[in-house]
């Protein structure tokens, strides 16, 4: 052990844990040698996963989950995935603020991930920032996705427990579920079952579980109707998330989910470096907009030049 | 020239453009030969994008509007990109069959795209079927999304010109697009404008615009009503539509278009390469499997892995 930064963390010092996940963002030598460090400490975290669409309430629901969290007496982080940021107007803003309830109680960290640009750096930054809190001593990790794009979805998925949210009243809504995110769910939420027609989702969930259902795996996903901006059903929520978790815990899924996250922490951080020699290549070769330049003016089509940068960056 | 597909897409054999498309996908090297060779002849079609949010009646859009470019004698391609196809039901099957209507018509030329696994097999396989479907000579290539997730957000905002699609009474809709794709319409759809609330979305949307201008851009989105089951409205989005290809090639957008384009598809070929060498090497290292097992094993950490593997696979 020698970073400084990792031992800032095993120290649950809040300060060395925002400035890792920031070096890790940044690709750090000394962040990359103190994730490494770290690794043997983590896998103990319960990690939860929350997707839905925009406007059902799911940083309500996180923010009512972590506050049932901490009178348990668990600590908790929060990874907040927002891969649209640099659009973003006060919509999400607002959802952030409402977690400013927590910002003096130790127990809790929050972190945005908005990490654009390279293919995987949202996956790669996100894993980075969930291994960090875990090193840290996290008892429950949240994944909250702003928006259901493919990208989140993945993300989520890994996650040990996945909540997907949805409202009534929103026929469209569960056709998305349909085409996408029907698969990942552990657990479902109807939020706002105040609302008119919240039975009527349940029950073309229901259908819908009936016809989709996976007879390989011994789970049927619990649907739980909600009012989280009230704190109502909150109480099942939780009791179904645990009994989500003990059930991997019995089965060998846990064993299974860890040799997924390795693979895919594996893939993230190699993909990375081949992107950085990639990067690196071109810029040796006079730079992107000269290599454009050669194709718009007819002396090479793009995926020729394709092939003679892989065969500088690649061994053989 | 030299290859029979190739031949075949420009001698405008329907057969040879789809099977074309097949093998790019299946990344048969005669293919990328194949498209190397109708480089030189693409650039000519004017590229569209539709997207919005699941429900929001871009399917019928689409269809609407494919009829309206053949009642002015010109051909189209569509490209129907559905990332989730894996689990997709009924829903889109019904969008999709919707499409039929053009199935005895020569000049209308339709291409899902549903490529998951590798990171940017998506936006490769779909700048791949525009390009065959320019060289085959289609006047109009409209790219049109299923889902709004980031990926499809990306590919659709490389059109030339590009429709968002929202209904009336979505709030959280308006959200969704503040969030993420407000910056990449060149022209806004309120669908279902017969329904109520349809003005309000109107002036929600207006709104939006005046407070996000960018004034570098002197293009103002135009708001287009229409009822796409009923066809109202799609005159009115056709005027607005060509209006902005003229703004296009009257400024040097086109050019600077034609650069991101030439951009993207040589860093979709060059990444698709690299992913293949990571794979190989995997492979030469005993498999993904062993190497996980090494990870879960405590001989190393994901990331010292990723940093031995990239020493194989990069040139030094």
């Amino acid at each position: 052990m020698g970073s400084p930064l990792a031992e800032g963390v095993l120290k649950q010092d809040v300060r060395a844990a925002a400035r890792l996940m920031r070096r890790l963002d940044d690709q750090q030598p000394d962040a990359e040698q103190a994730l490494r460090e770290l690794y043997p400490h983590t896998g103990r975290a319960w990690i939860l996963g929350i997707t839905g669409s925009p406007g059902a309430g799911k940083s309500t629901l996180t923010s009512r989950l972590i506050g049932k969290f901490r009178e348990q007496g668990k600590t908790v982080g929060v990874v907040a995935i927002d891969p649209t940021s640099p659009f973003s107007g006060g919509a999400i803003l607002g959802d952030r603020i409402r977690m400013q309830a927590f910002e003096g109680d130790p127990g809790v960290f929050i972190r945005s991930c908005a990490t654009r640009g390279a293919m995987g750096g949202l996956s790669r930054s996100t894993s980075n920032v969930v291994r960090v809190l875990d090193a840290f001593g996290k008892d429950v990790i949240i994944i909250e996705t702003v928006g259901v794009g493919q990208d989140e979805v993945e993300i989520v998925s890994a996650a040990h427990s996945t909540i997907v949210v949805t409202v009534p009243g929103m026929g469209d809504d569960i056709q998305a579920i349909k085409a996408g995110i029907l698969e990942i769910a552990d657990v479902f939420v109807v939020n706002k079952a105040d609302r008119d027609g919240a039975d009527r989702t349940v029950r073309d969930l229901q259908i819908m579980l009936e016809m989709n259902l996976n007879h390989d795996i011994p789970w049927r996903p619990p649907i739980v109707k909600t009012v989280a901006a009230k704190g109502d059903g909150l109480d099942e929520l939780v009791e179904k998330l645990e009994a989500h978790h003990a059930f991997l815990r019995q089965s060998d899924r846990i064993a299974k989910f860890n040799r997924e996250r390795i693979r895919r922490e594996m893939l993230d951080a190699l993909r990375s470096r081949l992107l950085d020699a990639a990067a690196a290549t071109i810029d040796a070769e006079g730079g992107m907009d000269k290599l454009i330049d050669d194709v718009d003016g007819g002396k090479v089509d793009p995926f020729s030049l394709a092939e003679s940068l892989s065969g500088k960056i690649l061994a053989k």
